[in-house]
């Protein structure tokens, strides 16, 4: 998907939410255990509840590592179903890599060509060439940690160097020199609040992946006063509070619900922008 | 295990080599094609054709990833077999892996209690929170990248601070408040030649695991002369230059020869520390 596509998109439904798939296997209603791959029953049930309401879903790796081939069965079959039956969704594979660049070319072979999602979330701690490998193919995205959610986003990533630049923002600025922001995006965590804007003096016209609203902390009315740009420009992901909306039977309608609230909440920033 | 089991395996067996099993099944001898798990029927080969030679082995998980759910069967099997025929073998799951805590801690969970390896590489972008869920099973390790052998490792690694303290630095010195040397390690690439002096100001004892000798190019002689402590604080992998040394029907003798004559060379270092 390019990024006219994605923008389209997100005015023509009016969100920009990402739906986050960190599907655990432990906390999923219990009337699933029983389907023949209760992770793909849930996630199934999920998307067909969300969308129409978010412009993409974001499978967590994690999740699906952790039950080993079981659990690469459940990714494939909900990255084919989303691919089949929502044609029009971004689809991200939420991995974190990085590695030298035969093997960053691996993983990228893997998520491109053989799961087949627009974007990969990458870390930038090696540099150039294991980033580049996820560039190769047409029409994918990479998106690159740059100011993550977590309290440990401070150990490393806001240290100055002699000239002041943070690590964040010299991954933003050096980054750019690799691809353009129509094959780039940045993890920007919601909890980040104004430090927004300084992303935006140095990316002003990426689009940005925003975790951490809802269970983390974030708040969507702040991402939106400092981050968003005139294309919108963001992609805010809500994982925990929308699939785990109710562990009961209601399970898909408690996570629609709780997505409904949210693209509303967005519908009423994007006015904003017209 | 622990750190002095894996000393002592060093000192009896007179070597400190790791082996990536970094298989590409694009790269692996045809005639293995017909196998029922031609990556396994690879490395169980590769495996006992240089078990005495070295005390550690590496998978990279890119490389079983990228075949889906038979790579990871492939990958179970692989390690299951070390664990059963050679129970005094390290296994580090290569998976550079790192992300907000909740995440992290699956991740943590398949390499740990699934997979059962004694080791996982970590990134350290996201900071103490993406690492230490690692560290909450007994008796494993996280070895954290500080120093990568390639080409990138300029771009962030050694930006300098206003205290003229570089990122790699950093990473070592704030790291070593979540874990002592018994249960951490640093990834420094054989190619860095004399940053091992300055890697060993700042972690004196940690053992180092070092990629990079052989086909990148990288030096074992002056890794040692630099980087070598008392009890040895090398784990020094290859990978393409021992797995791939023949591609035909004799590539697991090939493979013992190369890992034969890396060994010999490593037990000359060794003697060096008597």
């Amino acid at each position: 998907m390019n990024k006219q596509q994605l923008i389209d998109n997100i005015r023509r439904k009016q969100t920009f939410l990402c739906v986050g798939l960190d599907t655990d296997i432990k906390k999923i209603p219990d009337h699933l255990l029983d389907e023949p791959d209760p992770v793909f029953a849930f996630n199934k049930a999920i998307i067909d509840a969300t969308a129409d309401l978010c412009i993409a879903y974001k499978p967590n790796l994690a999740f699906y590592e952790c039950l080993g081939v079981k659990g690469w069965q459940a990714l494939e079959k909900t990255v084919k179903y989303i691919r089949q039956q929502y044609p029009d969704q971004f689809i991200i594979a939420d991995a974190k890599r990085g590695d030298i660049g035969n093997t960053s070319a691996m993983y990228a072979r893997s998520f491109f060509e053989d799961l087949q999602v627009d974007a990969v979330t990458v870390a930038p701690y090696m540099g150039e060439d294991s980033v580049t490998p996820f560039l190769t193919y047409d029409g994918t995205w990479v998106i690159l940690l740059a100011l993550t959610s977590n309290k440990g986003s401070h150990d490393f990533q806001l240290t100055e160097d002699a000239g002041g630049e943070r690590l964040f923002e010299k991954v933003l600025r050096t980054s750019q020199q690799w691809a353009g922001s129509d094959r780039m995006m940045y993890v920007v965590g919601a909890t980040q609040g104004r430090m927004f804007e300084d992303i935006r003096k140095v990316a002003p016209d990426h689009f940005l992946l925003v975790p951490g609203v809802g269970a983390q902390g974030g708040s969507l009315e702040e991402v939106c006063r400092y981050g968003m740009t005139e294309d919108c420009g963001l992609i805010v992901n809500s994982s925990r509070g929308i699939i785990y909306a109710s562990r009961g039977t209601d399970f898909a309608q408690a996570a629609r619900a709780a997505a409904q609230e949210v693209q509303q909440q967005m519908a009423a920033q994007l006015k904003q922008l017209c």
